[in-house]
């Protein structure tokens, strides 16, 4: 299979499905198409079509439509749906996915629409997760999942999981909890399977159980997760009761958005925009990043603005600012870059000097190479060795200040606890401009004695 | 529970067990530790360490810990392991990772490892795996899977699978072939406990599958599994044969080494290292990005030296070249990080040229915004409007330009079929401070009338 791609022939037939009113054609065409395609569809469509294929599908699958579309075009949609039509895709879907829809419900019909909720449990599981801060293992999990008492025989057992397992799409594990719910360790279905039916479980589940605690970060769940090559994991309180579980597909999100995130942060975009996001967005996420890079520049400028006599003398050196501004710039993201990827994927080991000290050497090593290269050319373009020198010594020390600068402060943040993604990109860039440029003027006439 | 950290002293103290031949106590010691998290430890160590402690453990858990370490250390074990101690390891594992071990073995022993392994079904998809691109669906697939035959009956079908089944950690689906080994569908378990024994197969089975061609890029599969939500997926050859089957975990590896791949190339680092790599490796995937760099920077120090007869009139206009050429980077790295993002995640829609046209408002936004800061600043700092007016027009004009080309490159990569993420960081970021320079100087000429 390769994935489905949204022609334009395919939407415009569709609009015209809708305009035309031909229900059951329409229906049998997108009974063909996977929800997920079907969202990629609407999100496409203007407000009016969109919610009349809403309208029109069966809530067990526009429930699934819902949590894959945008969420501007989710919110008009179910704006235009009644809290019973609302209560209604909310009865289809998973805890999780229900709880954040309703979050994003306005707050005067949230009452309203739980308490059209038929099945009451399922009303109370949302409310329950409605608690939770979005950025926690808490706000990830679901309460869909097969428990049993570690006091109870087989026989009941299977009983109560055949009911609970009802709800539950996929059984990753069954979960054994005290008479307090505390989450007391895990069965195999195959020991369920082959022990007698009088047995108690709590002479045969496995009492090692990895759990995460409701306040988790999702980063450090995913990082669990996939460490471990879990494909769920069971969530538990203050108190280690059992409140929930998180399944990898919910997962793969979180590293996929961490990932855009920190992509986006060494570029230079400040918040979580789209390339389809309106100009405005876009310009919010750009701007602040740029003006830092104009505050920079204009450091530069007035550093330049110091060392103004030597034009007269030596006007090259001004032709090769640039150059080192651009080197300062890209070795301090590249060091940046490699301690902020190491932070993440927690595979940075030993201490911060012998880091700092690494990537010295390394800045050095880089640093005497291109330094050579530039030697030779600036000494054959100018024909004068001192400035040559002058040029070529000075990359030497920007770049290796450079590397200790990037390496240092994303170490640095995150000591403090503050993300050190942030510090990539135009900030390393910026200072690295101005540290590189001054460094640069002040060995120069150093070396020409001016 | 919070993820293993490895402290200096649970090091120092396996260190002390090794030295004294300790084994009964250093068993113990790391039965209590996850393999992912002993892999961890053994990374740490030094390589004779390393491989006591493989010869220690158990091979079923060792062969596992194997998985998880690096390339190079394992390299350095298997070279300490006889041909026959290799095999063994290989035995344990699955399919999929055994393959990936017996692709790093030096050449001249593969034969005999193979020949090694007692279970000849296993050695054989072993070398059946090695076949398959390492960049392709079939290189990341396991064997391990339930397959049942169109033709045989319930009860057949379940004796069938509850040996096929011991082999396979996790059952996620069980798949229904043809005589030839075709994939014609999926069966639910459910529905084969609530059928008579005597029904055949044909009958139950769901004949709407998804699937995978084995030539599939990895990044393809990943999107395929993350937007169905899918926990595995079965991959077919070119004639539809089932061949193998892909897992949620290894799709979890392929997003994040697929992340940290355009992370890293955004910041100018052209191969996969990591901060723990060597100096050697971590120049060679840094050095080529420095001396793209140091071309650019003297390009555009030769651009400058074709304005030097305005150094005498306005020195000024060079104290804003790093001004100009960050902005000019800045801005293309924002466009093309964008670009390079909705490509990756499939969610660019529309034409190239409305892409460009939005791009350039929305760079002229920003760069009109920009202007008149500068603009402001300069007059009150320098008192020459015409200056001011030169440095502040030609900044909107090189944020347009340096928005135009950091949207067009990546489009137009993407189309020829070359990563586009090779044109983020480095590459954008030099050849926009030549153009931005370019364009500074030669509108600072018109405006000033030199």
């Amino acid at each position: 299979m390769t994935p489905f791609k949204l022609s334009d022939e395919l939407l415009a037939e569709i609009e015209q499905l809708i305009e035309n009113q031909k229900d059951t054609q329409l229906s049998s065409l997108l009974e063909e198409v996977h929800y997920a395609d079907v969202a990629e569809i609407i999100n496409e469509l203007n407000e009016d079509e969109a919610t009349y294929i809403i309208k029109l599908l069966e809530s067990d699958k526009t429930s699934d439509i819902l949590t894959e579309l945008d969420e501007d075009i989710r919110e008009a949609i179910l704006g235009n749906l009644s809290t019973k039509e609302i209560a209604g895709e909310l009865e289809e879907l998973d805890t999780d996915d229900a709880a954040d829809i309703v979050a994003e419900l306005p707050k005067e019909i949230v009452q309203e629409v739980i308490s059209e909720i038929e099945d009451k449990e399922h009303a109370k599981d949302i409310v329950d997760l409605l608690r939770y801060d979005e950025n926690s293992a808490g706000g990830l999990m679901a309460k869909e999942l097969v428990k049993v008492r570690e006091n109870w025989n087989v026989l009941t057992c299977v009983k109560e999981m055949r009911a609970q397992a009802e709800n539950v799409t996929r059984v990753h594990s069954i979960y054994v909890v005290d008479e307090d719910d505390k989450l007391m360790g895990r069965l195999s279905l195959k020991d369920l399977l082959t022990t007698s039916t009088k047995t108690h479980i709590k002479e045969v589940y496995i009492p090692k159980v990895d759990a995460v605690n409701v306040n988790e970060k999702p980063e450090e769940v995913a990082k669990i997760m996939s460490k471990y090559d879990l494909e769920a994991i069971p969530v538990v309180d203050e108190i280690g009761r059992l409140v929930g579980r998180i399944t990898i597909d919910d997962i793969v999100d979180v590293i996929r958005e961490e990932a855009d995130k920190d992509y986006q942060m060494a570029a230079g975009i400040s918040q979580d925009v789209e390339a389809d996001d309106s100009i405005w967005d876009l310009t919010r996420a750009r701007l602040p990043w740029l003006i830092l890079g104009l505050i920079g520049g204009l450091g530069a400028a007035a550093i330049m603005g110091g060392f103004e006599e030597m034009i007269a003398q030596h006007a090259i050196l001004f032709f090769f600012t640039p150059l080192i501004a651009a080197m300062a710039g890209n070795v301090g993201v590249q060091s940046s870059a490699i301690i902020v990827q190491g932070l993440a994927n927690d595979d940075l080991k030993g201490s911060i000097s012998n880091r700092l000290i690494k990537e010295m050497l390394l800045a050095a090593l880089n640093g005497i190479i291109l330094a050579v290269i530039l030697l030779m050319f600036t000494w054959w373009y100018k024909d004068d060795f001192y400035v040559a020198l002058a040029i070529a010594l000075s990359l030497i020390v920007v770049i290796v200040v450079a590397g200790i600068i990037g390496t240092f402060i994303p170490l640095f943040l995150h000591k403090r606890g503050i993300d050190p993604a942030i510090a990539t990109g135009p900030f390393i860039t910026t200072s690295n401009d101005i540290f590189g440029i001054l460094i640069y003027f002040w060995i120069a006439k150093l070396v020409l004695g001016i």
